[in-house]
């Protein structure tokens, strides 16, 4: 039985048109589920990898706005709070629509913290915004009080900022490898809390955000997985994106999705992410596969017949 | 090796007199893995179960006071994100703690559902309070709006209550029972998330609260553990607490403490579920045997020199 890894973006979650609230977003990820559901019924066996933007960003924005009543979590917090919150949604609801088809494979939530460097380059530059905008006054109170590095944002107001390293190793991943056999596994949601690992050993937390493509990737090589299966908003990567001139691939050899990249093909933060995953995830297993399409084409693509087929050579 | 389930009192995860703060409550959780890690070192595996009082009310309270900018997150969700925020604490914490005596037990956390019943009692009779006050016009507001049970508290404001029914499955246990071999498990955190079950097999949150002591018990059982350990803010159960004739019990049948629950000696909503889980524990399983101390007891209580060992006959 094939093992994917599969990577679902926010809008699996969130479909952007209803109202910001956790009663809303079941009903996506009920829907989102059915699909899932309809892989696992052909027989693959799967573990899931979650976006969590919108949902630790309102997190933030409620303990933000209720600062003078009560201490804001520190972002590691608010990540694993993110993954519990999205991770019994999931439960709930593929465990319904797997039981619905007949199978019967329990769904379980690991909350994963996952281990980024110290010297990562990402952290001399942080870029991910995160949480509410504020005034320039509130601003300069973040900044000199809570050590937050702020920007301001195509003058729609400052923003918080953080870092966006790369993932080096998943603190949980023994349990993956133990629970992946007999039941669907959601793990490294959000692209998993990010800690340092100190010199003594002690893991701590850190204000940044790992992406959750990349997270995806790492966890595919180490459980061995045959297929990383990134799941996004549309059906194919294209070239040329948004232009006349726009061309959908079926299939990318990692030298030519290198090519696009040195090109500038991809749009930064959204699908340059996707693409570069699947690369590192065929290079480091030239006899694999990575694919990139959207949740509905996701049993085509998996049968040669749509999405983007990543292969090495 | 003796299989353990550790049922973790607020008091281990704060002190009360600390800051009110995820950074504060990480310094109490390290303390308390140190006296966790201790038992493992012993030999006995262990898994835990940890209460989410303070944490929830917490998350509530930031919920509840940026009602107006962001929609709060409903109760069931609340409590899956403490889970994910007290489970990434313990396994930080107990990670390293383990780490330093050479014990490399992967430490987990799943994000656990528990199915309550319907019908149970509890739910004609909401007692629980959770939550911040409420000035009466507030609380008319909330129970007009959101349909929540509203309660004055002894002059101090209103609160909204919410029942506190039993439970009956543990929804993730095969994943407990796989893990629990190789890890130490954090599971039904806060008394897991309770969930209602429907006809059609869909299983819905609700607006409940599990003791965790009772959740505690369940797992015990389920996943045949030969100790039920209850760690609380004292060494011994007592009878006459807090009179001059108070008398610290170290040991107590069924029997026993059948009669002192009839008598009313132990406090509701504090020593009293303690004591009826142990009960229900040595009950059902009557050669083994459940333990109420104090985390800083309970090497001795397991060596037969502390606490109240609590056995059937």
């Amino acid at each position: 039985m094939a093992k994917i890894i599969i990577a679902l973006g926010g809008n699996a979650l969130q479909s952007g048109k209803e109202a910001p609230t956790a009663q809303e977003q079941l009903k996506v990820v009920k829907r989102t589920c059915e699909y899932i559901a309809e892989l696992s019924a052909r027989g693959y066996d799967i573990a899931l990898v979650h976006g969590n933007g919108p949902q630790v960003g309102r997190i933030i924005l409620a303990g933000e706005t209720a600062r003078k009543v009560v201490p804001p979590m520190p972002f590691d917090v608010c990540g694993a709070m993110s993954q519990g919150y999205i991770g019994y949604h999931l439960q709930q609801s593929l465990g319904y629509a797997l039981k619905k088809r007949n199978l019967n494979y329990p769904v379980v939530t690991l909350t994963t913290q996952v281990v980024v460097e110290r010297n990562d380059p990402a952290f001399t530059k942080p870029t991910k915004p995160i949480g509410p905008f504020y005034t320039a006054q509130e601003a300069n109170f973040l900044s000199q009080n809570e050590g937050y590095v702020m920007r301001e944002d195509s003058g729609r107001g400052w923003r918080r900022v953080v870092a966006s390293p790369k993932p080096r190793k998943i603190v949980e991943i023994d349990a993956v490898r133990a629970l992946w056999d007999n039941m669907v596994v959601v793990a490294c949601g959000g692209g998993g809390v990010p800690v340092l690992e100190n010199p003594d050993g002690t893991l701590e937390g850190v204000d940044a955000v790992i992406d959750k493509d990349y997270a995806a990737e790492l966890l595919a090589e180490q459980v061995q997985a045959d297929i990383l299966l990134i799941l996004t908003a549309v059906e194919r990567v294209a070239i040329r994106f948004g232009t006349p001139a726009q061309e959908d691939l079926p299939s990318l050899t990692w030298a030519q999705a290198h090519r696009y990249v040195e090109e500038g093909q991809f749009g930064v933060g959204s699908m340059l992410p996707k693409v570069q995953a699947a690369m590192a995830f065929v290079k480091a297993n030239p006899d694999k596969r990575a694919i990139i399409t959207s949740l509905d084409k996701a049993v085509a693509a998996l049968d040669g017949k749509s999405g983007t087929v990543i292969t090495y050579a």
